[in-house]
């Protein structure tokens, strides 16, 4: 069985286990703050542009969002949210765990944008017993979204104005970052997301990386005192090195964009595949993830070789399907799958 | 700089990075459900006499102790622990933060005794406004304790044994397990420790593996649902199966209880070569923790070589020192640091 | 100015202030364990049917609702309620506060269908990740809804079968109650609400009292130690009494439901005017909660001497505005609107 | 039987409930914007010397203390508090429900001195690992103390002081303050209150209200968008106004402090009839809650006629025993009592 099922199914890059290996038996203090982690936040800072940002390290995407939200909110605030965002579906209520709303905008492809944001402020602040509501306190979105699909520059700039406007901060969620800088459809570089954002996460777990996402705070008097939010939360890693040395590697030769744009390829070809094959997409994903709209007999076929993820009922009979690459996607293994698209044509 | 400050300054044990690169490229499922985890849980449950316990994997200490409390707990409750407890003292708040008191007891060594909990359940239970009072809901101690102290298996059972009588769960924080359950000092065997506990964790990060801790849940009835708790608290690794090579990997062989013993026997010899030294010692551990009560010259001395923690104030100008081994101890350091301190003697 | 905007504007019903009075220098215990809390109690388990149920007194709705919920409740589950319901939309995020999340439903009324229920836990607890999910542990409704629609017998019992296949506790929020079961629509009684649900409020602060509302369980297994969260949340009244003897003169001689059914006449009547006067209803309530469709011309003329409550835009260049009633309204004004309705027609 | 066991066995005073017939059937906006409580308002920010202050009405003190402590706490701060602090003692756990521990000091009389919050404060952030335990964030005190204690103007200037150096806001809990500022052992007025701290409320439930606290922020800058809070809480009373007129009556013609002077007078001549009669008495309480050390005979027979409430034990076989009186004690009932205390003595 081969797995397109998701982009986190094997360990990691090589070269991390080159230098965790290599560095296992070395003594460092924990929590964070030796030279491995040292090394890796200033790689980052220097990629995004900002010397001065603080780097934090967090072992996976729902602890890294209900840590970052909880640092931000005040307790009567909430977060809005694209009605498919990550937190409000797919993270068993741990923003409300928490004690905070999550606001959802509701989203045919995964995006909100400014205008939306706008709209909810006004109703809000404008309203005469606004108390009695959730007052919206700060913005998620993610990018890549949960459905593939990429902010522009000028619609994440209008939803940075929009929050700008109302002092909310904007918090990208990149769990699959590599893969939307990466694609040929984005026109937007990290820089461009370290400064239209206040705080966003560079996903390791699905990126190259065993595990591990590193949350860059541009501003961070927003959230002061970050680290006690870690510990409190769960997420400070005794052996904080193992994450540096994931992102030191990760950030070093420009693997970590290397690695992704490999695996945006081969699912660019296998969405082709799928064209021209006939089959329905779903969405317009430029990234690791496609969807595509299957009938039953296409994914019995398919399914005797490849693991796929079903993402719900596609209409005339057909399911929605998706296909994930990764850093770890081998060619042959695409090949193989464009083939058997092919075949299911004829 | 030979670094005797804690037990997590080093990788893990090498023959976890052996099968970490072994498998390294392996197409699993996510999230704990992989046959590495399942291997590593049957292993386990078979080491604790328990083949019907619930076995979780969690990344670090205070996720598991965050996650195992506020599953076992209803609002109204707290948690009684030793004032010296991990919960109370070092984990920001962690327990307060899931919402529930830490209800504190006095202790002078690290442990609390089943008449601790008796007389605090009966003044609770048969106070008139009692409802003005947290409940007490469960019973958290650390074998060893935070002091390196161990209970034996007669003080263990008075406390379960007071629990009982309250229905009160006894949860076992076992961050240091494998050194305990290694100390010549001990009567309690794994399966003593599964049998006389209702919830316990087996520490990976401190005794051998990068990271991760075993929950082993006798009785699965007290926390259904406990894997939604993981995925609510942010401790469900996408990788799962990091963790169940690991535990597989350290329940090979005896592995676990092998390193630990090694690490409990060169902490011993330590704490023989302060006391004939003729340097005060600092409670009765037979861990691998060691506290000792140096001058400041006897401090500036061993800092020229080895780090050590600062534990506080010892009285008479001294300060209390702690001295830890690990499984990665190396025997040439730990004879180094003997000779040293033999030498500051003369 | 003429209230007919909310059915809080006045302080209590008369009787009630004169008890207050007669008693007010009595000497009794806090907490709500005197006579009169005593007094009251039985006379609410006689009108429920339930002479084992529990009754329970705190101030108001929202604290109410947190309360209930939060007891109800473990910390992965959350509460299925109408889109439209109280908690979702009004309560500042009080149950997410609490740590649970607001599983939503779509309503058109304010009503929830037992098959909306059963569609929602097939899905979730048929889901092969279904713990990425929050887990819905309760159904929360209103009756009347807060659109002042009813359910019948037929409904509710739906509903509770359907809550009974998944094991979910039925909540019913009665704030308004009073108002609910004296409608001609109705065909629930009290003893109905007790019996199909498992912990339901009569609402007193809408109804008559000048604040209170009395909780009953007719199971109290589902929430043991419920003093306890009640203290815990800030709702322990220090002059318990205050409540018991609101409720003890609302539950004498039938008053509760006299008053009420007054002000659901009241209501009707000023119904028929507007329909009379071909202004469009908004809604099939038959509660003291009225929502009509006025151009801005209608609103100003009727608000230059009564005040409403703005619902919100309606289509057509019309508002949707609420004119409600309670026990405190007067039948001259009740008539003045008549006539002032009567007279926008023409 | 005769009442002294604490200061809430009666309603309230009956000018308000006066008062609240007077204005029962009138009409008025809910949640606290009437102008019963505009006037109370004005009239409290005249007494405090804060015309800025910010003043808003809660129903209880628990609710007022969660509420308070929750708004101005980041999640990685605590509350610093004497052990023996309401919030530590008697409130379930309500400060740890919002998330916070309560970091407890030690106190032999209920008061807690600025040299204490230097010094915990020194240790905290002079720590390398400060972030894996709570951040003091704020401190909570009783004036006066749960024992009956008072500040002096130069002890809570000193502890102002001292808070003023870490930036932690100073919230004093005032249940009993009319009952500490008319005390002629106090050489504060409310004004040095107002100025000497953060936020403080005024008590009215204990001292002539039938419920109600009046919490007056002097910054309110430090709880921005409380009225969401005090709604997400459940403290936002629907007919508002009833707290409004409370006040408004209590802070007209200098009644709140006269009738709190009385039972100071009262309680100070029960002191001193126990003393005059040799019975060792407990603490230096110069306000209305007096505790006395009682042989099992004398409780028997005082129990005979007049309610107290049991303390603690006290020693010598003797235990510790309070008497409260309150504005509504009566002076015949006070004589009786010191007769019957001097026949004691026989």
């Amino acid at each position: 069985m081969i797995y397109f099922q998701c982009d986190y199914v094997e360990g990691c890059h090589p070269k991390i286990l080159e230098k965790l290996t290599e560095t296992n038996l070395e003594q460092t203090p924990g929590y964070g703050v030796d030279r491995y982690c040292e090394s890796a936040r200033k790689k980052i800072q220097t990629a995004c542009g900002l010397p001065e940002a603080e780097v934090h390290f967090l072992v996976g995407g729902t602890q890294t969002n209900l840590t970052v939200i909880a640092a931000l909110l005040r307790p009567w605030q909430g977060v809005l949210s694209a009605e498919t965002g990550h937190i409000n579906c797919h993270e068993t209520g741990a923003i409300e765990a928490s004690g905070h709303k999550v606001l959802s905008l509701p989203s045919q492809d995964g995006t909100i944008t400014g205008a939306q944001v706008r709209e909810y402020c006004r109703e809000h602040f404008g309203s005469g017993i606004k108390e009695h509501t959730v007052q919206p306190g700060m913005v998620y979105i993610s990018h890549p979204t949960e459905n593939g699909t990429l902010y522009t520059k000028a619609q994440l700039t209008e939803l940075k104005n929009a929050c700008r406007e109302y002092g909310l901060p904007l918090f990208i969620d990149g769990a699959r970052l590599g893969y939307g800088l990466t694609s040929p459809d984005s026109d937007l570089s990290l820089q461009d997301i370290a400064r239209l954002s206040d705080v966003f996460y560079i996903g390791g777990t699905k990126c190259g990386a065993m595990f591990g996402e590193a949350v860059v705070a541009a501003n961070p008097a927003l959230a002061p005192d970050f680290r006690y939010m870690i510990k409190q939360r769960g997420g400070m890693l005794a052996k904080g090195r193992l994450m540096g040395i994931q992102f030191d590697v990760l950030f070093t030769d420009n693997l970590y964009f290397s690695i992704c744009e490999k695996a945006v390829r081969q699912a660019l070809e296998i969405r082709e595949a799928f064209c021209q094959a006939g089959m329905p997409l779903y969405g317009e994903s430029h990234t690791n993830q496609q969807f595509v709209m299957l009938t039953q007999g296409q994914m019995d076929r398919l399914g005797e070789k490849y693991a796929y993820e079903i993402w719900g009922p596609g209409g005339d009979g057909r399911t929605i399907v998706r296909f994930c690459t990764s850093w770890a996607t081998r060619d042959e293994d695409v090949e193989a799958l464009k083939k058997d698209i092919k075949a299911l044509k004829m």
